[in-house]
């Protein structure tokens, strides 16, 4: 009876998809009649796609190395699922580029119309996105396993997601950040002008940049995670439980029944009525799709044929429930109503060096709370596993794919906010009335408030991931101990944990160097073009946009090294227990950092929010500069920098498994 | 023959004390005739004398509590020990602050006579420290070994040293940077005042926080590690070797040769010569020091009785030639010639939110050279240990005594860059001449020299110390796994991970608080004390003097509860396991944080001075705020935080290793 049971998450698979082409057919079918809008809404597809379309060239010859090596070293099918993986991360990244570029002009247009008919264009474009990725993901996972029936095979998948997402993001990250950085220092700063001036040479990249960060970049991220905790899960379960495949398949069954509860969510959302708050409904969303879930997945254990249906169950549910949690309070510092954000601003008063200060301790302190909740989820779902006898190890990593299963409805709503955001800018751009660009806003803030909940869940979830990763790792390589008394272990934790201090110091000071070049290009060009200053010509975007993107490809190179050849480099040294070691290290800082960062600096955003919401002198006052600086220093820890260290643990953790175990027979010290 | 050899520790402890007596003395009959520098030097005794009597106080009902608490779990020899512990670091901070604040007037005095006679005023101060602290280290734990022949008792010891160290360090941190930043805030940025001008309400407090954050905390901190690393290897040695004591005594034996190394290599300091470089004649010193002690500690191991000799001396000099090479290199990040410092510097052309990113990218950056050299030194030490059939981390162990064994010298040097900073203060106070101020400016420049170098010395063998503190703990509850799949250990190594940030965060936080208050009280003297910014009336000193001692002192409680609460409650929680993961979580990220915080606030001290030099359009210039906002952030960095995180570590280790004993037997969860 149990052999079967994977063509049921092959066809909620297919039901995402269906749901997803459904959902992408009914928003491109919204019209959107402003011509300067469509003009700018054009010319953003056209610098996102050439963008997306030089990253994957790049990327493609990346993709061609690796398969040759992965074909020399495990084979032919391992490379095939490789190849496949990064093409499923590729066409996810395309996907949400391709919509959300479409969506922003014409949920801008449905705004006339007020926030009930624009909501829906909004938070459908986002639904593409969680459909298609998730859809895509589950299916490629479940036809790999159908087909080999091994998971070492599906590991390549997950590994050619992860490499691709990894470059997705930190790629998009310095292009997003590049581009805002340069076009607040010379436009805002020294021209004065506003956001998304159509005077500003940089603005198209600026607009190209949100799409290929956060929708685009962001989409790669969280599907990686996904795919990998479930991977994880499979792994586990065929070693620990070599006579029950059941524990092989449950993960795929878990994300089957996600997509139905997410897709029975995403009617919840939509039923928002006039005067009824945007946010209020994404959050509804959230949870009515967290209890369907919780019921369906308890059907589904006991269908699976899983014989110990509690100790599986009830970890996937602790881990949710911390997922939930950990979302929830995670916008405790960086909401503008909380003391935090305020202490911050006041601090603008003595200038910008007490907001960097206080952002950065602010930061600091808000990883107490997340890491907490990861502990507690780790405890829990291990102590409730050992209750029923399955093995503490797989239930912690069950608790992470039951943190991620109900990701379509927690991407649909993470990517309306970039989507909507990019609304209000074209309506901005096509000088729409006061009462659209009104409508915008409460839709952009309905995306923030989403956006706090689903960036915790998403570093809570890749937390997880990794250390289901890492299990998995470890029962695969065959260590016997990872003991801290080791000193290989040790050194390799050191290591380990330098790695993403490392990636985010590299990412910063790229987006530093092409910053740089930006303004230089920008001042060139108010200089150069007569007329541009005055709004007599258009600026040359087209040059703006190809410093970004070249910048950000070139940048690229070495983070993409750290990510793959480091792993490797401490295991064929150091040996297997080191490279667990390194492993560990580099989930430890690494969440730190992903958490101080992305916290810091929506703390800075929204100071300097709330300076321009008219406390303290409001805009234009010495305290809105000394907010500005925060502002910058935080844009790239919020958009580049923290997102991707997600990623580039999981893509360690996957080079490491998929390598260690040829790596164990050949290392140089054996510590 | 082996019982006995102790005798010469306890001898070599002596002499260190004959020795600073002997250079103090000398100090304190050089003359000093200005009457206004005199003042001004007085003024600031005062106040340090003030701030240290309320802290010790204060400290003495921590103590005292403490003490009753180790009574009542263990005896009251171990409370004794406490007590006399933290009384030796208490005379260490006292005796280094009246040194240091009575040598700066003379400095800058006999800085009217030439280089050559102000150079061995500044030096002797610093060796007074050195050899004193060492001395009173080093009998203490002797003395008490001798009269119990326990390490447990010898532990609390340690324990009462370090944590005195911790509060006198984190105090004296967050004393300085309130003054430091409230006086450049207003007087500087408002006033336009220059550094230590007599009408700024705030200088002298800025001077006393000098005393009392870089001398006496500083003394105190790299006495903590010392004290710990030394004790560490003894308990190592009783466990591991139960049958020969000669491995108990061993780091004794090397600490007392390094006194000697340490006496030898101060003469080579002391023969500089008109027109020789003071930095180089430094640098000689702790060479020379380094070759000495080599060829003595050869010689003692060899008589010592320990039975493999070359496995304890080879680690030993792993670890010495370790320190000396992260020293040498650490200030790659921050020296004023290098790229790091000048690429920030021109940042400062986009503003200060290029700054801050840059100097925070190197100052990640910066990590990975210490951390590879300590990585080294752990395997070193421990296949050289292994080689010769020591116990491999009974050689990691030693490889921190090894390095920390020259600490006379290295302590001396490091003493020497505030009195001589503090010197040129005076003779600015004082208006001297011209050639005077030159003179004391060289001589400050040598201690910059001198403390790039020791800074990276007391990080790592601060990291040392505590890798072997953390294999005491291990061996003395008796762990017999420390396995990272256990989830126990994991969750252990995520808290104690979060605990360096937290602090670095609490302590910010403190001096942005503080600083708050000390502008506006500055602001006030300006307003309300008529003739005071003309320069006709002294401003109220001792106010701002009380704001900075108060202010320190009330933000101490919480750092003081995490250091000594949090491990013991993870312990009492989670179990003997959890608490070994979380030590060696707090060490990782602690040296992580501590090495980036110090880094980049060198990076951005220079970056503002290299501008000050006349790069980018000089003092004055937009570039020069900017570099200003840098420096201003960096302030706590470097000098409150970062250098508070090492001691932080070493007081969690003891804490967990003086009650993990009892701990073990009743914690909640075991797992």
């Amino acid at each position: 009876m149990v052999v079967g049971w994977e063509i049921a998450s092959l066809i909620c698979g297919l039901l995402s998809i269906v749901v997803a082409v459904f959902l992408g057919r009914w928003v491109l079918k919204q019209e959107n009649k402003s011509a300067p809008i469509a003009e700018y809404s054009h010319a953003v597809q056209e610098g996102a796609a050439a963008y997306l379309r030089r990253l994957f060239q790049w990327l493609g010859v990346l993709v061609a190395i690796i398969a040759i090596i992965l074909v020399l070293a495990l084979g032919w099918q391992t490379a095939i699922a490789y190849i496949v993986g990064a093409g499923c991360s590729t066409a996810g990244a395309y996907i949400g580029m391709y919509i959300a570029t479409r969506a922003n002009g014409r949920v801008a247009w449905a705004a006339r119309n007020g926030l009930v008919k624009a909501f829906p264009v909004g938070f459908f474009a986002g639904g593409v996105m969680g459909t298609a990725l998730v859809g895509l993901s589950l299916i490629g996972v479940t036809a790999f396993y159908m087909i080999f029936k091994s998971t070492d095979i599906v590991l390549g998948f997950s590994f050619g997601a992860s490499s691709l997402a990894l470059l997705a993001k930190a790629g998009g990250g310095i292009y997003t950040k590049t581009a805002d950085i340069g076009a607040d220092l010379v436009g805002k700063v020294e021209f004065d002008l506003a956001e998304d001036d159509p005077r500003n040479p940089a603005v198209v990249a600026d607009n190209v940049g949100d799409n290929v960060g956060d929708v685009a970049g962001m989409g790669a991220d969280i599907l990686d995670s996904y795919v990998a905790s479930v991977v994880a899960v499979m792994i586990l379960g065929a070693l620990l439980f070599s006579g029950n495949v059941a524990y092989v398949i449950y993960p795929l069954l878990l994300g089957g029944v996600g997509i139905l509860a997410s897709i029975l969510g995403m009617i919840f959302v939509i039923r928002l009525r006039e005067g009824k708050d945007p946010g209020r409904a994404l959050n509804t969303g959230t949870i009515s799709t967290t209890i369907i879930f919780a019921i369906l997945s308890l059907a589904i254990t006991f269908a699976s044929g899983v014989d110990k249906p509690w100790g599986v169950w009830l970890p996937n549910i602790a881990g949710l429930l911390a997922g939930i949690v950990i979302g929830f309070t995670s916008d405790a510092f960086t909401d503008i109503d909380q003391a935090a954000v305020q202490q911050t601003a006041n601090a603008a008063l003595t200038g910008p060096a007490i907001v960097i200060l206080n952002g950065f301790s602010y930061g600091l302190l808000s990883i107490v709370p997340s890491i907490l909740g990861i502990c507690v989820a780790m405890i829990a779902s291990w102590v409730l596993a050992v209750q029923f006898g399955v093995p503490g190890t797989y239930g912690i990593s069950v608790a992470a794919v039951g943190m991620l299963s109900i990701t379509p409805m927690i991407l649909s709503s993470d990517a309306y906010g970039p989507i909507v955001d990019n609304a209000k800018g074209c309506a901005e751009y096509g000088h729409e009335s006061e009462e659209v660009i009104a409508v915008c806003d409460r839709l952009d803030a309905a995306g923030n408030t989403a956006k706090a909940i689903t960036k915790g869940f998403a570093i809570g979830a890749a937390a997880l991931t990794v250390l289901a990763l890492f299990a998995a790792y470890a029962e695969s390589v065959g260590i016997s101990s990872l003991d801290l008394r080791n000193p290989g272990v040790t050194v390799g934790v050191f290591i380990g944990a330098m790695m993403p201090p490392l990636l985010s110091a590299l990412l910063i000071l790229s987006v530093g160097r092409n910053a740089f070049k930006m303004v230089e290009e920008i001042r060139r060009q108010f200089r150069e073009i007569p007329g541009l200053i005055e709004g007599k010509v258009r600026p040359d975007s087209a040059r703006c946009v190809d410093i970004a993107t070249q910048g950000a490809l070139k940048e690229l190179i070495l983070p993409a090294i750290l990510a793959l050849v480091v792993p490797i480099l401490v295991g064929l040294i150091l040996g297997k227990n080191a490279l667990g070691g390194f492993l560990a290290g580099s989930i430890v800082t690494g969440i730190i950092f992903a958490l101080m960062m992305a916290n810091a600096g929506g703390l800075w955003d929204n100071a300097k929010k709330f300076i321009e919401d008219g406390a303290l002198g409001g805009k234009g006052s010495e305290a809105h500069k000394a907010a500005v600086v925060g502002d910058t220093v935080g844009d790239p820890f919020k958009d580049t920098a923290g997102p991707s260290l997600n990623t580039f643990i999981t893509v360690m953790s996957l080079s490491a498994t998929v390598f260690g175990p040829i790596i164990a027979h050949i290392a140089l010290l054996n510590l």
